[in-house]
Order: C-alpha cells, then sequence, then structure tokens
C-alpha cells in the first residue's frame, strides 16, 4: 500500500518576494514547485496538495474594490473561490507537465472547497486579519457602517478592514476528495478553503474570514488518514531561539517538547506558531504518524530522513 | 443502470437579465437553477453540469484591467478559471441544499477543467469574440502594440479587444470526471473549460479564447457516454421562422431537419445556432441517444416527453 501525504504549501511555494506579483511570475514559481511535488509522488507517495492564498485573494480583493464603481465588488468568500480557481489552474497545469515528464501518468484536479467554520468561534468576535486596500479613517468609518465591516489602523499604514481566523472545522467536499483519492492528486483546500457557515436548516453561507491553510491540510490529512503531513515553508527546519546567538535547529520534535516550546513563545504567531500546532494536532489524532516542516527544497531529503524537523507523538 | 445526464446551463440560470450583476444577485439565481438540476437528479439519472461564463469573466477581467495601476491584470485564461471557481461555488453550495432538501445525500463538487483547442483552429485567424472594457482607438492602438491583442471597433462604442472562440478539443481533466461520474454530481468545463494549447513537449499553457459551452458539454456528453444532452436556455421549444408570423416551435428534430434548417439560416449565430450544432454533434456521434434543448423551468417536463425540442439522428 502506497503511503499518504498532504502537502501544505506555503506563499513562497507559489510566487517569489522578488518578482512582481503577476500571474506571469506566479506560473514561473508554481512550476518550479510542481517540480518537487512530482518528486514527492515519484517516490511512490499518494499526494495532495493544500496551498495558501493570503496575497493572491488579497489582490482579487483589491482590484475588485479599485473597480468598484465599474463593476460591482465581489464578497470575500467570491474572492477566495476565485483565488482555488487561479492557483489551482496553475498547480493542475504544471503538475500534469511534471508528471508527464516523469512518464508518470496520474490526472490532477483542482476540487473548489468550501469549509465550515463555527459561527461563535471566538475568531469572529475579535477579527485580527487585514484584508484588501488601506482607507483613510473617513472612509474607513463609512464602510464600518454601510457594510457592518470591522475596520482597524493598521501600524500607522491607513485603516484596513479585518476578519476572522476561524479554525477549520468540516471539509465539505471530502467525499469527492477521498473518491479521487487513490487514482488522482487532488489539489484542494485552496487558501484553507472558502469560508461557510452551516444554518440551522443546513443550508451552507459564504462568510469573511481567513482560515489558515496548515490547519485545513491537517484536517484534511486526518480525514484521508494520511501517513504524513508535510508542511512546506521557507525554513529547512524548526528553530528555537531563533535569530538569537544559541539559535538550534531541530530535526525531531516530540508531542511534550512541542508543546513546551509553544508555552515558552518560541514560534512566531501567524509563521511558525500554527504549523507547528497544525503539526501537534495530527500526531495527537494519529500517534503513530508523523509531520515535517521543511523546506520545498528539502522535501526530498526530509522524506528521506536525512532533513527537515519531524514531529512525533513520543 | 442510471441514465447519464450532462446538463448545460446558459446565462439565464446563473443571473437574471433584470436585476444587478453582483454575486449576491447570482446566489439568488444559482439557488433556483439548483432546484431544478435537483429534480433531475431526483428522476434517477446521474448528472454533470456544465455553465456559461460570459458575462461574469467579462466583469473579472474588467475589474482587473480597470484596476491595473494599483495591482496587475490577470490574463484572460486566468479569468476563466477565477470564473469557474466563483461560479462552481455558487453552484455545488446551492445544489447540494436543493438535493439534501430531497434527502438525496449526493456529494457536489467543481473541477477546474482545462480545454484544449488547436493553435491552428480557423477562429484564432479571425477573432471575433469582444472581451472586457471598452477603449479609446488611442488606447486600443497601444494595446495592439504593446500586447499583441487584436482590437475591433464595436458598432460605434468603443474599441474592444476581440479574442478567437475555438472548437474544444479535449477534457484535460476528463479522467478526474469519469472517477466521480458514479457517486458525485460534477460541475466541469464551466464557460468552455480554461483555453489552453498543447506544445510539442506536452506542456500546457493558456490563451485568450471564448469556449462556446454547448460545444464543452458536448464533448464531454460523448466522453462520459451519456445517455442525454440537455442544452438549457430561455426559450421552452426550438423555433423556425422565429419572431414571424409563421413562427412553428418544433416538439422534434432529426439530424436531416437539422441540417437543413442551419443551412436556411434559421438558428442565429452565437445563440440558438450553436446549441443546435452541439445537438446535431452528440447524436451523429451516438445515433442511439438524444439531446434536447428546453427552458430550464420545462427541464423535468421535456424529460418526460412534454415539451422541449428532441434531437434525434433519424
Amino acid at each position: 500500500m502506497a503511503e499518504k501525504i498532504v502537502v501544505a504549501l506555503g506563499g513562497n511555494a507559489l510566487q517569489s518576494g522578488k518578482s512582481e506579483p503577476t500571474a506571469e511570475a506566479q506560473l514561473k514559481v508554481v512550476r518550479n514547485t510542481c517540480e518537487r511535488i512530482a518528486d514527492i509522488s515519484d517516490m511512490g507517495y499518494e499526494v495532495a496538495v493544500v496551498h495558501g492564498n493570503g496575497p493572491q485573494v488579497g489582490r482579487i480583493l483589491l482590484a475588485s474594490e479599485t473597480a468598484k464603481d465599474v463593476t460591482p465588488a465581489m464578497p470575500f468568500d467570491v474572492c477566495g473561490a476565485m483565488s482555488q480557481g487561479y492557483i489551482g489552474y496553475h498547480l493542475q497545469q504544471a503538475l500534469k507537465y511534471a508528471l508527464n515528464k516523469r512518464n508518470k501518468n496520474i490526472p490532477v484536479v483542482t476540487l473548489a472547497t468550501q469549509m465550515i467554520v463555527e459561527p461563535d468561534d471566538p475568531g469572529f468576535k475579535n477579527p485580527t486579519k487585514p484584508i484588501g486596500p488601506f482607507y483613510t479613517e473617513e472612509e474607513a468609518k463609512a464602510l464600518q457602517e454601510e457594510k457592518g465591516y470591522t475596520m482597524k489602523e493598521d501600524a500607522g499604514r491607513g485603516w484596513r478592514r479585518v476578519v476572522a481566523s476561524p479554525i477549520p472545522r468540516k471539509i465539505v467536499e471530502i467525499d469527492a476528495v477521498k473518491k479521487l483519492w487513490d487514482s488522482t492528486i487532488v489539489i484542494t483546500c485552496g487558501g484553507g478553503g472558502i469560508p461557510v457557515i452551516e444554518n440551522a436548516d443546513g443550508s451552507l453561507e459564504g462568510t469573511a474570514a481567513v482560515i489558515d491553510k496548515d490547519f485545513a491540510a491537517e484536517l484534511l490529512a486526518e480525514q484521508v488518514d494520511a501517513d504524513v503531513l508535510m508542511i512546506l515553508t521557507e525554513v529547512e527546519k524548526v528553530a528555537i531561539n531563533f535569530n538569537k546567538p544559541n539559535q538550534e535547529n531541530l530535526s525531531n520534535m516530540n508531542l511534550a517538547d512541542a508543546a513546551r516550546y509553544c508555552a515558552e513563545g518560541q514560534f512566531a504567531p501567524g509563521s511558525m506558531l500554527p504549523k507547528v500546532q497544525a503539526a501537534m494536532k495530527f500526531v495527537r489524532a494519529y500517534p503513530s504518524k508523523k509531520a515535517i516542516i521543511t523546506s520545498l527544497d528539502k522535501a526530498i531529503d526530509a522524506l528521506n530522513g536525512k532533513t527537515g524537523t519531524v514531529i512525533t507523538f513520543a
């Protein structure tokens, strides 16, 4: 039986900080990323891919709000759906080609994926994630009144809309993911999934929220009974005392270690912390399995046990 | 064995001409549309859904071009991918709810779908489909020079970019559609599919083109061996001598009749003609099967043989 792996791609796997934020530049980065994902598939793993969408959904929203006098602005859930189409299209096109080059005729497809969040998630009480363009104080107050947005001043740069970052609870399209799993590489839960709330009558309704893609990938890994949750980011290993003279790069971390480091504040919120938390959640749910945090370029070495940070239960 | 049906949704199944072109208004129309699709599923059919995207992709492009000094404009293939995410998300959300109400627990999912077109398709020699915003003559000439766009004057209203409308040749993600078919309602080939060209090395590359969604639905129906190709539009039946005193609504049309009517110029290009041509192509490929052209509201009656225009081989 092939081992199953869920690969979570960070922002640097989609866009380079050095180049223009164009679709053409994204495609170039994605092509390189997909060579590495194809390598993982070539090792014999059954793969699913989850990707972030922060910069992309921000720009879709920005274009939409900028053009709002010409054509109606799109709500944030729809911007998320559009970003899944955009990024998923690039990934499936590039990954299929990378697989073909390896003589692996494996279908690749992106699923538009909704993620149920809870309306009483504490995140909704205190939204913190800034999205979209900057506004003047006046404009911000007007939006707050008109549309009920929560607006906050952003470090002297102007006012921005902030939304919640709730915990992902349920992948709506999980059945389709499972049906495809053993034959097809599925790109799913893009941007953490399109955030939706379940109404009392069972209907779903889009909501403005940012879901952490690492937590979404973790939930997916649990639901498909994956053997490995691999979170790819900019660094080869998780470190404690990061950027200090006594920085220590970790090759292994068990649940107890990880909990202690978290309590010590070793990991930056919104950056390494959610990755470590997602990894911890996975091995807590499946004590015999493992999570790996490493960089895209070291993914294969990490799967071969040569580098990366491996998070295990014991 | 359940009969298989491919349902092609026209623009009026997604947006009402009477309301604002907002996402909220679209969702309202889509909810009604999905009640009818759920009815078809409830009759025992295995269903796949193909939808148009003309107005939506036009507005995505318009927003993107309008905001281009703030954030880079997206290429047309990416706008198509975004429209698949947008429309597919609404359809899968609303259809799942409509099925739940009928106690039918059937998964529903949208696949980002690429469609291969041929670079030497005659459509590319003489692009005719206007897309995106209007420009002044000067702006148009500049775009022609800078980006190689084909720009045409549009009936005195200004200059617009025109793109090809090539014939769809191959659904790239057809394997995933087939894997899901017997368990899942798949929304695929949205907007006719994201137009891509196959390079000599087998890699795919997005291109600026508008693919007719009825031809895409027909190709899908052929590939999944569908029993019925159902094309939903604004009228209950196909008519000859349309809008004339001797208008005749057709209940049946065989291939020979249809060919004769086409030769007589009975059907408007870009409107009823491609629907009839798609229907003809399907029954020519599968002489024992049928295509139906009718309105969304009459879909069930048409499947029960009470109305609509049924196109058969003989």
